[in-house]
């Protein structure tokens, strides 16, 4: 098991962890939490879910021509992806004026239809979306190595949890086909919904932004158990791993690093916290360039 | 199987159903929602959390005697359980001054402590707390024919969720034992948490009340699939129990009626609009007199 990975310290601290849980934590406190942006499928050269969503905003825009007057409608209509990149930028250097109008038309673009209606959406982004620069589909950017690790971890009984900041409702539809992680174990970003005669229906209004400290008190909310094994790569996930590694037994936590420029992605922009834990906390740093034999399964 | 429900028609659409689902719905969507008071244990007198809420609050007044000086406080001091009765009777009747005071001291009961450290008080509690009429500890107060149906379902591959107006973290310390539902099928009412330092600390803030139409809202953010079965017994269940009869396959709603003030209670208050249903709407009746050969086990 395991192949993917090459031999060395990182995939021994995940085969000593493992055996160590299983000699020594009942099999229901198994649990093990995963990010997905950066961590199960790729993040960059934007979020998957940013996709979708500037698709589904032009899809707006075709059928609202007046809307392109203001952003970020105007960018949508002209495929203009530099604003939403620099929008992020913006934000990071202070300005969250581009964000807010961002936040905004996120959270409209697929409010008032039914959760199954939602799902229908996305199910029809994946089943033809692909990756601008990889050359292939966004279903088949998920990163081999954690897959097995899904598999691996699920072999010594342990049960699997997405712990995402991305849409609880976006992510669902493909988790059980991409990870074998099914609904019930997605844990992410949603919006309200509302009930009404026997369906539910998407709002505009945000309910959890699952991100930094929230994703500890997600995990409880949803499991209502401490997971001993934790996996992110971006400074979003610390609180979860600090989380995890405050179990009295067996505990591991681990930063996926994205050195990898010619395979995936190299960066460490927004991680950069996440990855000094490495050193001061004894997690354990994850090189997609020297611990992963393969990236993607194809 | 089902050897504590009586033969008859209540008995038969459950088995019906049971047969209809295994032939024609994938196992993965065989999910079922149970309420918990008054559904899977006994609500009368009080709401067993009400007890436990109240030990509490006099344990407040004990450690500060000074709080002794204002309602709830005064009430819980002395032991006048009827002051918290008629709480919920003036609210009935419009009054809701009584109930105000009360929510503000039941958020702050267990406030600012560790998620292991309420789970040991709730565990305290029920290590010797006892029904102050039915001569049975708290933990025997389970319906010994809900839990041969959790047990009857389960063996047809479903997948049992409790969903409860009841605190969630009031309940999961023992429903595992009282029920084989272990935290993560738990959903429940919860307080507002915050993650500080490994740990997760409660609040005073209210985060969910699970009653009436949050309960599908709640289900489907937890397990992100439609029930097509449900069980509860007030009318704080009736939007759950539309949300499974509003799937597209076999589906089934019960609403269990207590007639029965020989071996439980009966009443109906509360309860009215639900059991409406069962003339309007095709659910499912369960007379706990008729239906029950006992109540419970032992």
């Amino acid at each position: 098991m395991l192949e993917s990975w090459t031999d060395g310290p990182t995939k021994s601290a995940i085969v000593e962890f493992a055996e160590r849980a299983v000699n020594s934590v009942a099999p229901e406190e198994r649990v093990a939490v995963f990010d997905n942006d950066g961590t199960l499928w790729c993040e960059k050269p934007a979020y998957i879910q940013l996709d979708f969503l500037v698709r589904r905003i032009a899809e707006q825009v075709a059928a609202d021509p007046a809307l392109a007057a203001e952003q970020p409608y105007t960018a949508a209509a002209s495929g203009d992806l530099a604003w939403f990149g620099e929008a992020d930028t913006k934000h990071y250097n202070g300005d969250d004026s581009d964000l807010k109008l961002l936040a905004g038309a996120v959270l409209s673009a697929n409010a008032t239809i039914t959760t199954e209606e939602h799902a229908a959406r996305v199910n029809a982004f994946f089943a033809d979306a692909r990756h601008p620069t990889l050359g292939r589909a966004y279903t088949a950017c998920g990163y081999a190595p954690m897959i097995e690790l899904l598999r691996y971890l699920e072999s010594f009984g342990f049960t699997n949890y997405i712990v995402s900041g991305g849409g609880r409702d976006f992510m669902r539809p493909v988790t059980t086909a991409m990870y074998g992680v099914p609904p019930e174990r997605v844990i992410g970003s949603s919006v309200g919904l509302i009930y009404q005669n026997g369906e539910l229906l998407t709002t505009a209004q945000p309910e959890f932004l699952n991100d930094g400290p929230v994703k500890p008190v997600r995990i409880w909310g949803r499991v209502g158990r401490r997971p001993i094994f934790a996996v992110g790569n971006s400074n979003g996930d610390i609180e979860m791993l600090q989380y995890a590694m405050a179990a009295s037994g067996p505990s591991l936590a681990m930063v996926i690093h994205h050195d990898d420029a010619d395979r995936e992605f190299a960066y460490t922009a927004g991680a950069e916290k996440a990855l000094d834990h490495v050193e001061t906390s004894g997690w354990t740093r994850v090189s997609m360039r020297d611990d992963w034999r393969i990236v993607f399964s194809d």
